[in-house]
Parts: C-alpha cells; structure tokens; sequence
C-alpha cells in the first residue's frame, strides 16, 4: 500500500474560497500522522468524511494561528466522540502553555489524554518514531521558531517464500525473525540465508514538509532524495522580495530546492490569498524542477 | 432596506458537510453585527464573498467552543487585512481573560482595539446600543452561562413632505428635527404640525436570538411579538430527553416558544449533526408553528 497524504488546507494565513489554512493527513502503513492544524482542519475532515480514529500524533510546524488554530477545536469534539487513545501534539516550545489553558477551559472531563510534547525547533533531531516511522524536526527560516518535518519509513518486512518455508520446515515462530532478515539454521545445523527463504522487501517511502520557510539551502542535505517534498510557495516570483521580508518562498525557489535535494515529486502549497488561480505559482516552479503538484484541498497524494 | 440575517453555521458542537458550528451576522440599516462566531466563521465569510468592513461589533451567548472558536482566527485576519477600527465584542464573564492572552500571543502589534465588554448572562438588560438599534440580553437556560439577544430597531425618519416642505419654506437646518417628528413654527410663528410636513417612518424590526438554550418559558415575555426568531432546535422529539439533559431544546419546544411568543417567524437552527436530513426537525416544529423555516449555512433570510 503506497503513502498517503491528504491536504486539508493549502492555504495560508487568508482562508479564500478554494483554500483553507494549512492541515494534512499523512497515512502510512496502518497510521495517520497529522500536520499542522489551521482553523477549520476538523470541519475539512468531514466534509470528506475522513476517519480518523488511526491519528495518535499531531506535528506542529510553529505558533502562528494558520498553522494551529484548528487544534483546540479538533480536541474538544474529539472528546465528544468519546475518544480514549492519547494524543500526543508535538511542537515548538510554548505550544504546551499555550493550550493547556484552553483545553482545561473548553474541554471539561476529556476522556482521552493529551500530551504535548515540545521540541527544539533549531536542531535537526529525530523527535518521534514509532513501528513505522521516524520523524526529524527541519529547521526552517521563518519569523518565529519554525520546524519542517522529515518522515522516513522504516525498512518494512521482507517477502516469504511459501515453497522454501515449507521445504526447510521453518518453524512459524520463527516466521517474524526470517521477514525481518535472520537466516535460518535447520535442526541438522545446516545454514540457509536469508535470500534463500525471502524476496526483498516493498521500498520505504520518505516525506519532507517544509513550511513555513523563507529560501533556506540548510534543508538541502536533511531532505536528500525524498520522495515527496511539500515546499512552501506563498508567493510568485514578482512578489519575491516581499517573500523575503515575510520570510517565505516563491514557487520557483521551492522548485530550487527540489532541484537540489533531487527529490522525487514536489508538491508546493501554502499559497497565498492573492492568487485565485495558482496555475501561474505551478508554472513557475515547473520551470526549474519540471515533476512539481500543486496541492489542493481534499485531493490525495499517493507516493 | 429590509434587514437581513445571513447564517454563516446553523450546526451545533460537531460540524458536519453542510452546518459549520453556530455563527451568524445581522444587517441592519447600513449596519452588521456578528452573533457567535464558531469554528471556521471567517472561512463561510470568505466562501460566500462576503464584505464585513461594516461589522464593529460581536456578540457571544456563552463560552463553548462551538459558538466561539472562530473568534481569534477573525480576530487575526482583520489584522493581516489592516482593520483600523475598534473591535467590541460583547460576551459572559470571563470571556476577556480568556482570549487576551490569545491575542496577546498570536495577533502581535494589531492595527486595531478589541474591546471585551463583559455582561451578566443572568439578567435582562440593554447591553449596547448605538444609532440604529438597542441589544438587550436574554437570560437562557444552559450548562453554562448564556444569553440570547434581543435587536430591536430603533424608529426610523419619518418622511419628508417635500411639497408642504417647500410650502412653508422649512430651512434645511431643520430638516433632521422634522424627520425626527417635531413640528415647525414659522417666521410669522404659526405652528405646522408634523404630521402635515411629514408621512409615517417605515416599520423597525426587531430580532431574537436564543441558541443554547433547555425550553424556558422565561424567554417569552422578553421576545414577544418579534419579527425574527431564531431558536435552537438541535433534537427531535425522540431526543427530548438527551435534550433535556444536556440543556438544548427540540425543534417542537422551539416551536412552541415561537407560538407562545407570538413571533413573525421562527428560524431553527443548531442542528446536532445526527440529523443528515434536517426535513424531520422542521415537520415536527411546522406541526406546532407553521411560519418555520430551517437555517441553513450561507442562506440570506429577509425581515
């Protein structure tokens, strides 16, 4: 089963018609990972009536309101809906004090916990991981302390060979060692590799998020040939000089860094309200690193 | 110009496909007033194209998220968007502290005030007032502090005569006088009654909002005889006990508070995201008030 990532909002800090504030859904494997969450993330949700009982961590790039203010409302109906998982919200320091107030007013007797925890925005460290994943923090150049993400999938099982299983007898307890790579040594003390018992595994896949960031190479070496990378683009090249003083990316330097972290597929959003059609951020950034998406709401994203 | 009430969310704590949470905005004259401003308000605006450069005032019924989650995202945009005038935003005690430290986080060096102006939820008051309307507070029966709102226009101008106008030779300075109803003494120190330089003022309207509220015959008295109600109806008669217990109303109470109130027209709203089809609710409030109609998101509804 390919990664999914689903955009609840492409959008930047004006909502417009087409856009909401940032939100996506990352699913992988059996998990649903959560970044950012703008105002309205729990309302896109179920207008594409997306379950989300899979979702155990919610990342936060940084503390600016289209990036976060979808949060408490997406965990006060989470208590309504009786959930009991916890939920754990990772995100710049501050993010703890900032909501817990707000949590403790609105959300009376949840019956679920929720954990922050908060990481150092300007360190590139693995600040999660789990059976599938490891997640990085990417220090981006923004107004405030600003963290891209690096999910990186970990090596998955190898494939059984049904007819050499049986013809070595494998026992099935040993069934989780040999998928993950072990030989076999048979009771006659004869050793069959690995290679033998197994074909290679599904490829991992790897997911880059970056925004918001004004051009920034450092990211270059941390996002190295991933998959997908999600770049900000807010503004097109004309507006270049007020991306640098908001500290954000036109499309065509996102395309920039694509083209030199030699990624797999683009895919630029974070657009800003002034572009009702974006075809013109799209063309810009195909114009340096040609395999480029731009990500819309409610669309899917395999890869 | 009749006055317009544009529902910007009729649903209740859970959004659905098609009800935002509760907000709503009152034109009046050449005036809007917001009334809640749920999760995802600001968005319905931007959907709908909406202007609110005329919105100086908010009005919050109580202090669950459903009804104010929206308020520091709007609070934020009108930021970015360079508001300069001051925002009042009228709400129960408590409402100040709750969201100053938000604003003071999120929303640094606005161009604008917000202005909280608290009030006693408990008591039936006038708690604004400006040119064109009084907005008088409706105790209601909740799990929390909250009150519904009364808008009643103020009177209108008469209408200038302009031919007996100009028959006595009214001076222009005393024109506003003459539309407010007082009569004129000429040079010579004959008195013209108003009524001869004058024909009627048009009809005023007034509003009531009452959302969330248990059915409370408390209410009535208070909103007698109102060109517009709007009441929460977010259960049907099957519910009335989970209505009763979590203090809202079903779409028959809400029904039989219009009938007994005497009002001009009942809108329902509020709807508990369980009813996908929300015919059944305005069948059963029909059945007890027939001039019912149903809220619905981004509708324009004329009084």
């Amino acid at each position: 089963m390919p990664a999914k990532l689903i955009i609840l909002g492409a959008g930047s800090a004006l909502p417009t018609r087409s856009n909401f504030p940032t939100s996506q859904l990352l699913e992988l494997r059996d998990k649903q990972y959560m970044i950012d969450c703008g105002e309205g993330t729990q309302i896109r949700m179920r207008q594409m009536g997306l379950k989300i009982n899979r979702l155990g961590h919610i990342f936060i790039s940084h503390l600016h309101g289209d990036h976060c203010f979808g949060l408490i409302g997406l965990i006060s109906s989470f208590g309504m809906l009786n959930r009991t998982a916890d939920l754990y919200i990772h995100g710049p320091f501050g993010i703890t004090k900032l909501f817990e107030s707000q949590i403790a007013f609105f959300c009376e007797n949840l019956p679920y916990k929720v954990i922050f925890e908060e990481f150092d925005t300007r360190s590139n460290v693995m600040i999660f991981e789990d059976r599938s994943v490891t997640v990085f923090s990417i220090p981006l150049k923004h107004r405030v302390p600003c963290s891209g993400f690096l999910f990186n999938e970990k090596a998955r099982d190898r494939h059984i060979n049904r007819e050499m299983i049986n013809f070595y007898k494998v026992p099935v307890a040993q069934l989780n060692l040999i998928k993950a790579g072990a030989d076999f040594i048979t009771p006659d003390g004869e050793l069959v590799p690995n290679e033998r018992l197994t074909t290679a595994a599904d490829k991992t896949v790897s997911y880059a998020y970056c925004s918001d960031t004004a051009y920034h190479e450092k990211v270059i070496p941390i996002i190295k040939g991933v998959d997908l990378l999600y770049h900000e683009a807010t503004f097109a090249e004309s507006e270049k000089v007020r991306a640098k003083s908001t500290m954000h990316s036109t499309a065509t330097q996102a395309a920039t860094i694509a083209l030199k972290a030699d990624v797999g597929k683009l895919l630029i959003g974070h657009f800003s309200a002034r572009y009702a059609d974006q075809q013109l951020l799209l063309d810009e950034a195909k114009s340096v690193y040609s395999n480029t998406l731009l990500a819309q709401d409610m669309c899917l994203y395999e890869f």
